[in-house]
């Protein structure tokens, strides 16, 4: 790989007006390109040491920085490496970097340093994208499932299954070589284990995928209901709690937390069905087209009603206007308000209901209590490898078709080849994973959603 | 100052998604409040040193991060300070300032890393204030002079004569000791030598203030002149070729590039007076009062008109309605499209004009030569030092009016006493630029300025 031994740089910090800001370069000059416009002489400092001087260009200071040195193969890239902290100057991040430009070294593509990393077998594929997963991700539980994936969890649990498989296709095809004398060196009842047993992995990865993907990208919850029944009220009672909280941390609030409500490590974004409010009277009832799409667009969705206005009847007419195909929680509202016999109507209704109040906080907490279980995080308890990653996601799925044909093989008894085949092809799909298979295309389409200086 | 010996912790790099984060801590415990939650025991680690690990909660990794420890005095604020470069996710950030918190560190104030920098004798008032010049600097000279300052240029300039004017105050009030012997410790020949020697420096201070104002904060310019005489077009024409450079830097755009042009590392602010169009025949000529208002309020302004259109006479009648106190430069438009009857009688005429066509480079390029004429950047060249800070200006004419008084009591024989008074006066005014003199609430006011983390 000739072409990635030249150095790259780019500013690794978000660009913007601070205190500090790091400019990174990577490759075999990196150090010397540095060397060739600071004040001391750094070209044959060891890794892991920090050095205070200035950013000088034609003897004039452009900054006083700290520069720290990393070596091959103890760096992130597993190259040498070099960090500038300098101020956190527009001016200066852009002089320094057209200094270092002028030296020799180029500009860094999106992901490019996780990519030499990759290269140089820092981290495996699946590992690098748990990496940009880490730097986006919002909470506890995203951050959890990225951090274990950085360590390896999915090459982990791919890896071994991967080499017994190799294994088996290996005797498979020395069996062809023997075709013959008709020898079977691969034990069919073993192989069938196997395959099972892969399967069965692979199955629970692809299944992990819908809860890895609502903790990753948050879950889309539809607040609907009858004008009136208290949406905006009940939304704003969630997040006014949470935005309490982190509000009291300074500089940490996030973008657009106003419509995101993380309970127990899981991002819920509420979904805005206020259109519901501006209804004609023939579509007067719930059955909102809009609000109805919304809903069906949703991972889950609550539906609220005001105790004091419906029949057990009405609501239930409601239900059955809304998919029954996604979970749902069914909130009463006002529960405080009404009379013990309406109380009773209710409670001695089939429906499972949530009776909540504004004014009662526990009603809240069991909402929010209720609207994880919605999810099934069951997974997350028994620190299982969670698969959040689409391509992941489709790779385990054709890996488990081809698994289906070896199983079909087997029962049927088709030759060694043809096992052999498709084995082979399990195992391409599940290599791809972790980049043990890649191909450009595919390199580039991963690292392009990389930040420039990562 | 028992008060600044707990540990500050602040986000030090700009607040957003990136590769890199960097988390800084100082303090007596700074490094033991680390330690606490790393996977490596950095307790007795030396200053400059790097350590690659993990940031633990509870046993579980919130990230792998590399601490950089400085020891006191070798560091920024001058006591042991930390930094923990952390990937850049909004929620890793949060997590480590959290734990970091829990450990016993605090928040740290706008300003507070730069104040303790100041307490510790790192760097003097106006050194620390260039700092936050510095950060903020976009242009190349606003960078110069803001280094300049950070490197001691204003300190050294008054700390001489703060030195001399001290020695005389001293003598003066020692004569006040013996004044019943009527001597003259205090040579007054030398004493006014001194005085005028240090009222020069203090005025060509002053003065240079409104180059440095400028510099820093950019040139206010308007371009007025009749509807259709090219404003536009001569604004986007020295746009367009100042954006083509700026973009070819990825990642260095700076905002609002669109109105401001730096030319020899001067920002140009231009001022939109496109309401001259829309006017009615009663204030047609071009006394139009909002955009004379514009041109009132700007440095420098270009009046430009289309030759084709004017004679010399009405451009004369025009330049009567601006104000003649503002520097100016008069364009002439369209030099390449007119008759040389009209050339030669432009060139005949007692205006200084100069002559542009939007096609002809070399046009536009005289242009620019000649408004950074229009700022006085003599004292640029020179390397002298330029005050850009407000507050130093407003403090160097204080020490003026005091130094007049002391020149006045010199003239009329005022009795020591009240010369040693406006002497110590003076030294105040002086000495509150260098922070050597410095109230709570001065200082209280120039770091809540700063950004937090600095």
């Amino acid at each position: 790989m000739s072409e990635i031994l030249d150095t790259i740089c780019a500013l690794s910090t978000p660009h913007g007006v601070s205190a500090i800001s790091v400019i990174r370069l990577s490759g075999n000059e990196a150090i010397a390109i540095v060397n060739l416009s600071f004040s001391k002489e750094i070209i044959n400092e060891k890794g892991y040491t920090v050095h205070y001087g200035s950013i000088l260009k034609n003897d004039k200071i452009i900054d006083d920085v700290i520069v720290t040195i990393f070596r091959n193969p103890h760096s992130f890239t597993g190259e040498d490496s070099i960090e500038i902290a300098c101020h956190g100057s527009l001016y200066i991040q852009q002089q320094i970097i057209e200094l270092m430009l002028h030296n020799g070294a180029r500009m860094a593509l999106a992901g490019e340093f996780s990519k030499r990393a990759f290269f140089n077998g820092k981290f495996d594929l699946s590992q690098t994208e748990a990496i940009a997963d880490l730097i986006h991700s919002e909470s506890e539980v995203a951050h959890q499932i990225a951090m274990q994936q950085m360590k390896g969890g999915i090459s982990n649990e791919l890896s071994e299954l991967r080499q017994k498989m190799m294994n088996f296709a290996s005797l498979i095809e020395l069996e062809l070589d023997f075709s013959e004398e008709d020898v079977e060196f691969a034990d069919r009842t073993e192989l069938i284990t196997l395959i099972d047993e892969v399967q069965n992995v692979v199955e629970n990865l692809a299944q992990s995928f819908q809860l890895g993907n609502a903790i990753k990208n948050g879950v889309n919850t539809a607040i609907v209901g009858r004008p009136n029944a208290g949406k905006s009220t009940l939304l704003n009672t969630l997040l006014s709690e949470e935005r309490a909280i982190v509000s009291s941390i300074a500089g940490t609030t996030r973008d657009n937390i106003e419509e995101v409500l993380t309970i127990d490590g899981i991002d819920f974004r509420f979904i805005d069905t206020a259109g519901l409010r501006n209804t004609t009277d023939e579509i007067e009832k719930i059955g909102v087209k809009k609000a109805l799409e919304q809903v069906e667009k949703s991972s889950v969705y609550i539906y609220l009603f005001d105790m004091g206005e419906l029949s057990v009847e009405e609501v239930e007419s409601d239900l059955k206007e809304l998919p029954s195909t996604i979970k749902r929680l069914v909130v009463a509202n006002k529960s405080d308000v009404v009379s013990e016999s309406i109380q009773l109507e209710f409670n001695n209704s089939k429906l499972d209901l949530i009776f909540i109040s504004a004014k009662e906080e526990d009603s809240i907490l069991l909402l929010k209590e209720r609207l994880v279980e919605l999810i099934d995080t069951e997974n997350l308890s028994q620190q299982t490898t969670i698969i959040t990653n689409l391509r992941h996601y489709e790779a385990l799925n054709k890996a488990n078709e081809d698994l289906k044909k070896v199983q079909e093989g087997l029962e049927t008894g088709v030759t060694g080849d043809f096992l052999a085949m498709d084995i082979r092809q399990a195992m391409h799909h599940l290599g791809t994973i972790t980049g043990e298979v890649s191909t450009d295309d595919l390199l580039g389409n991963i690292f392009a959603n990389f930040c420039i200086g990562k």
